[in-house]
């Protein structure tokens, strides 16, 4: 059987999982505590991050960018990088900006700052940092709502990658409580309807020890 | 005329330039000076940064991973990213490796501390932060040298955009006088191919105000 290894809170795990879902790939979750440093795992994946995917014929495939790419050529009948080079283009502009720009202005502010370091305890929260990663969620979901208002799914016509490199990303900050879904119906409709994909609904059941979703985070009608 | 939009010192635009010049693709180079915000640039590019392609067409192409992924679909008489499945996993988690953790380990701590700080006057270097982008660097050049010896080149027996990635950053730094290559034999011989190619050549007449390249720099038999 496939293995995905990842843990519940990392954005770009959740990503994976909801494209091999979508793709109807079945595949066993283990979750891969990358602090440890497990050697066998380093021997796999020198750079110790999540998520790895582990093909049945022994292929041994890190980072959830080369894993979305590889499962697209693997996988050809379900596209979700496009199908014009135009639209491919689109597709990969939204992965990059959600996996590298909310990652860094939002993401690692507020689930690495946040919620990390209250997991482990180590060092203290900065405060300026959260208080940037809020005023940025902010811009971003209004980016989120423009986008959605302007075409049916994030990147065009066709439900893309895109989509879900976004849903990885809110779906960890919704599972900690930090999205205000008010700021942008549009945004929030868009969620919404992402939510409600059948390959949603493992991540609705997640748990963290330490960490309790707030009462919407399962919720299709939140 | 195809147009990139770059900076000097960005590894990621010299993977750009290296990667149109190996394809044969005629392209003009125009300064983008990103820290200017200038609004057409924002409205071509919403997150701002450089590289950006712009196509005959008028398709507009931004972030070199995206630009180099397009490139390898649009322009397939060239293939740098690979021909089977094993092989473009491969070459895609090194471009992951170099533009990932190595730009945060090595050139955010040594171009982004110490060159940009010192260019831009706006703040005093993190001494801390250059001297873990040293240590790294040691470390990624021995990792460099390693792959170089079990392969012809990085990422197999096949130029690829692993090289690229690679050289993008090594030659950024090499311009900034950075790299010790007395580290690792390997790699130097392999940057040393590298820097022969034809593609390479226009990097190595490159000037920026304010930063002198060390004499190796543009010298093929350093």
């Amino acid at each position: 059987m496939r293995v995905l290894y990842h843990l519940p809170l990392s954005p770009f795990s959740r990503k994976v999982r909801l494209v091999l879902a979508e793709r109807r790939l079945p595949f066993e979750l283990k979750v891969e505590r990358v602090w440890e440093r497990r050697p066998e795992y380093l021997a796999m994946h020198a750079a110790g991050t999540v998520p790895v995917l582990v093909e049945d014929n022994g292929l041994v495939i890190p980072d959830s960018g080369v894993i979305c790419e590889y499962l697209e050529e693997a996988y050809p009948d379900t596209a979700l990088l496009g199908r014009t080079l135009g639209e491919s283009v689109e597709i990969r502009r939204l992965v990059a900006w959600f996996d590298g720009k909310f990652a860094s202005e939002v993401t690692r502010n507020l689930i690495g700052e946040k919620i990390m370091k209250r997991l482990f305890g180590r060092s203290q929260p900065d405060v300026g940092l959260i208080r940037a990663g809020y005023a940025n969620l902010r811009s971003h979901l209004e980016y989120i709502g423009w986008l959605a208002e302007q075409r049916r799914w994030l990147a065009g016509n066709e439900l893309s990658l895109a989509d879900f490199a976004a849903a990885g990303h809110l779906s960890a900050l919704d599972f900690t409580g930090e999205v205000d879904w008010s700021i942008s119906a549009p945004a929030r409709d868009w969620y919404s309807r992402m939510k409600s994909r059948p390959s949603f609904r493992p991540l609705l059941t997640d748990r963290v020890a330490g960490v309790d979703p707030p009462a919407h985070y399962p919720d299709l009608d939140f």
